[in-house]
C-alpha cells in the first residue's frame, strides 16, 4: 500500500549499510504513468540541504519521473561534493529508468555535514539495488527504509470515486513548520495537471504540516512530493480531491505529531476568534513554542499563566485582561483571572486539548505541539542529529 | 552593601510568610535624596503583572521616592483585587514615609494567578515591618527577600570618581530579552536628572539585560529600575557614569545566566560581520532558542549543523554556504562545509563560546543563553512558578 496504492506506481526499499542496524536506507519511487505530473514544497530554512537544491530545479516543470530518498545522512553544508553527490544520485536513477535526471527528485535525510565519499558510493549502491527490486508492492519497505528516529512508519490511504491517494512518511524530531521536518512522498491515480497538483498540495500542506510545531526547530531537509500518474483515467471533482489530499495530509502530521521524540503528551492549542487566520496561528505558535509551558504539560500542571505570557509575546490582536483558556475541558482562565481551580484538570491523558478565546475576531486555527520531556533532552542531547 | 552601598538609600528585607519557607520575602528601598530621581524598564510582554501598570504610571513624571518589592506571588492576571492590592501596597508605603503614592514603585515576583487575600495581606504586612527595618546597612537583606528559584543573590558595584553605583537583581528562570525575567534595583549617589537616569538606563539594558535570553519566555513582570539620590553632590562625567552602568548591568546578566534553572552550561554566542546590529542580534537570539542546540550542548556535542540550521530561519542577511562557525576556540564549519573535526571541540568546561562569523558587514553582537538540560526539565515541569 502506501505509495503503491495508487495505480501506476512502483516502489522499492533496500539496504545499504547507511543505518549502522544494518535496516533499510534508500527508497526509490517510480512513476509508470501515463502521466508524469509532480508538484512539491520545501523546507522555508534558507540553509537548505542539497538535494533540495537539487529537487528546486527538477520540479519546476511540474514533471517527475522518480524520487529516491535516503535516511542515514542529510548531505546538507557538504559543500559542491555533496552537491555532485545528488546530481550522480538523480544521474545514475535516470540511466537506469531511461529517462532525464532533470526528472529525478532525490532526498535526504539524518546528520548534516555528513556525506563522504562513502556516504556517496553507498547511496549509489542505493539506486542499483532499488531501481531493481521496483514493485507495485514495495510501498511497505519504501515507508520503512526512509525512517530515521522514527518508531514507526508513518502511511495514509484515500481512496474515492476511482481514483486512490497513497503516501508515506517519516518524520520524529525537529517538528516545525514551513514544513514541519519530514519527507513526505504523495502518489495519487487520479488525472491531474501540474497547476492542479501544485495548487492541491500547497492548500493542504498549509493547514497540515505547517501547524505542526513539536519542538520549534526548523530542519534544512524537508519535502512534500506529490505524484500524479492518471492511471485511474479519472478526473477527478477538483474539491473532492482537495478535501482528501488535506485529510490524508492532516491524518500524516497527527502521526508525526504522535511519533515526536521523547514527547509524552500531544497538544492540541486551538485558538479561536482572532481577528485574522495569521492572528490565530501566531498566537496558537507562542504557546507551542513555549519551554516553560511545555514542561509544564510534561508535568500534567495546567499552569495558564504561562499560555497567556506567551501570548503577551505576539503582535495578534487580544486583550491579555479578557482572554479565556480552557485545559481539557476545564475553563483555567476567564478574562485575565483565575477561574475553575487547577486540580480540575486532568492532564494524565496522551492527548492534551489547549483552547484559547481571544475574543478579536471569528477566525481559528489549531496548532499542533509537544511537551517538553527528560526524553526529548536526551535523545537530542545524546545522539547527534 | 547592594542598593545601599550608594549614600542616601536606606533598604530592608523582611519575612512575612509569602515564602513557605520563611526566608525573607518583601524587600523595601527608600531614597533619600536629596534628589528623588528615578527612570525604569519593563518587561516587554503585553501581558503585564498588576505592579507593572502601576509602576509604568509612577515613573512617568521621573520621581520615585520608594520601592517595594515581594517575591512568593506575581500578583498576576489576579484582576482589579490584584491591581487594588499593588495601590494599597504604595499607599501604605508613602502613609509611613510621608511621601505621595504617585512616587512608590512596586515589583512582584511568584506564580502567576496569584494574588488573593492572603496575598495582600502579607504584602501590606510586609511593608510595615520593611519600613520599620530600613537601614543603611539594610542592602543584603533586600537582595535576600526578592530571590525566587535563585541560588545565591545577585548583588553588584561599581565605585567611580566621589560616586557609586549599588544594585540587587533577582532572577534564574523564564529569562528572555525585552528584559529578561528580572527584577533590578540599581542605586546610585550621582547627580543625575531623570532623562540622563533614562538614557543611561536604557543605552545599558540594550547591550545586556535585552541580550540574555536563557530560555525564550519572557515574563510578565520583569523591571529594572535606577534611582538616584545626588547624595554625593558629584556631577559624574556621564560617559564615565553610563560606562559604569553598563558593565555594572553586565555583570548582572552574567550572574543571572550563571544561576538559570538547570542549566550546567554559559553559552555565550558572538556574532561577527553582520550587516547591522540588529542582524547580530537575530542571529544570535535564534541560536539561543534553539533546543536542539541547546541540548546538543548540553550533551557536549558541537552540532554545528543546528547552528546554520537555526540562523536559516531568520531574515538576517547572511550566505548560509559562506558561514564559519567556532565552538571554544575550534573552527568547526567554514564555508557552510565541515571542517576542525568535533573531537578537537572540548565542551567539558561550563563556559561555551560559540563564534559565528556571518561575513556580511561590521557589526558585531553576543548573546548569552543557556544549555537544555533534564534539571531545567525537571524544575519547570516538577514546580509552578
Amino acid at each position: 500500500m502506501t505509495v503503491t496504492a495508487a495505480k501506476g506506481f512502483e516502489a522499492a526499499g533496500v539496504a545499504v549499510g547507511l543505518k549502522s542496524t544494518g535496516k533499510l536506507d534508500v527508497a526509490v519511487v517510480v512513476n509508470r504513468g501515463p502521466d508524469k505530473v509532480g508538484a512539491a514544497v520545501f523546507t522555508g530554512n534558507r540553509a537548505k540541504a542539497n538535494p533540495i537544491l537539487w529537487s528546486q530545479q527538477v520540479i519546476a516543470d511540474g514533471v517527475v519521473e522518480a524520487i529516491v530518498l535516503n535516511s542515514g545522512g542529510a548531505n546538507c553544508f557538504t559543500g559542491s561534493f555533496g552537491f555532485q553527490t545528488t546530481h550522480q544520485t538523480a544521474e545514475k536513477t535516470a540511466e537506469l529508468l531511461g529517462v532525464s535526471a532533470a526528472d529525478v527528485l532525490v532526498c535526504s535525510t539524518g546528520l548534516i555535514g555528513s556525506g563522504d565519499e562513502v556516504f556517496r558510493a553507498k547511496v549509489l549502491d542505493g539506486v542499483q539495488k532499488g531501481v531493481a527490486a521496483l514493485s507495485a508492492d514495495g510501498g511497505t519497505d519504501a515507508a520503512s527504509a526512509i525512517m530515521t528516529t522514527d518508531t514507526v512508519s508513518k502511511t495514509a490511504v484515500r481512496q474515492r470515486d476511482g481514483w486512490t491517494i497513497g503516501a508515506m512518511a517519516k518524520g520524529a524530531g525537529m517538528l516545525a513548520p514551513g514544513l514541519a521536518t519530514m519527507l513526505v512522498v504523495i502518489t495519487t491515480d487520479a488525472v491531474l495537471d501540474a497547476a492542479q497538483a501544485d495548487a492541491a498540495l500547497r492548500a493542504a500542506t498549509r493547514v497540515s504540516f505547517d501547524r505542526l510545531d513539536s519542538d520549534g526547530c526548523m530542519s534544512t531537509n524537508d519535502q512534500v512530493t506529490l505524484l500524479a500518474s492518471g492511471a485511474s483515467g479519472i478526473v477527478p471533482d477538483l474539491d473532492a480531491f482537495r478535501a482528501a489530499l488535506a485529510d490524508l495530509c492532516g491524518e500524516l502530521a497527527r502521526k508525526l505529531q504522535a511519533d515526536a521524540e521523547g514527547a509524552s503528551h500531544d497538544i492540541a492549542i486551538e485558538v479561536r476568534h482572532a481577528a485574522s487566520e495569521a492572528d490565530a496561528v501566531e498566537v496558537g505558535r507562542s504557546v507551542a513554542r513555549n519551554n516553560l509551558f511545555k514542561a509544564a504539560v510534561f508535568g500534567n500542571d495546567p499552569n495558564w499563566g504561562r499560555v497567556l505570557a506567551a501570548i503577551g509575546t505576539t503582535n495578534a490582536e487580544f486583550d491579555p485582561y479578557d482572554t479565556d483558556v480552557w485545559m481539557n475541558g476545564v475553563r483555567v482562565c476567564t478574562a485575565g483571572g483565575p477561574d475553575a481551580p487547577r486540580e480540575q484538570v486532568d492532564l494524565t491523558p496522551r492527548a492534551v486539548e489547549v483552547l484559547i478565546d481571544v475574543k478579536a475576531g471569528t477566525h481559528t486555527a489549531t496548532i499542533l505541539t509537544n511537551d517538553l520531556t527528560h526524553d526529548y533532552v536526551h535523545e537530542n542531547s545524546a545522539y547527534s542529529s
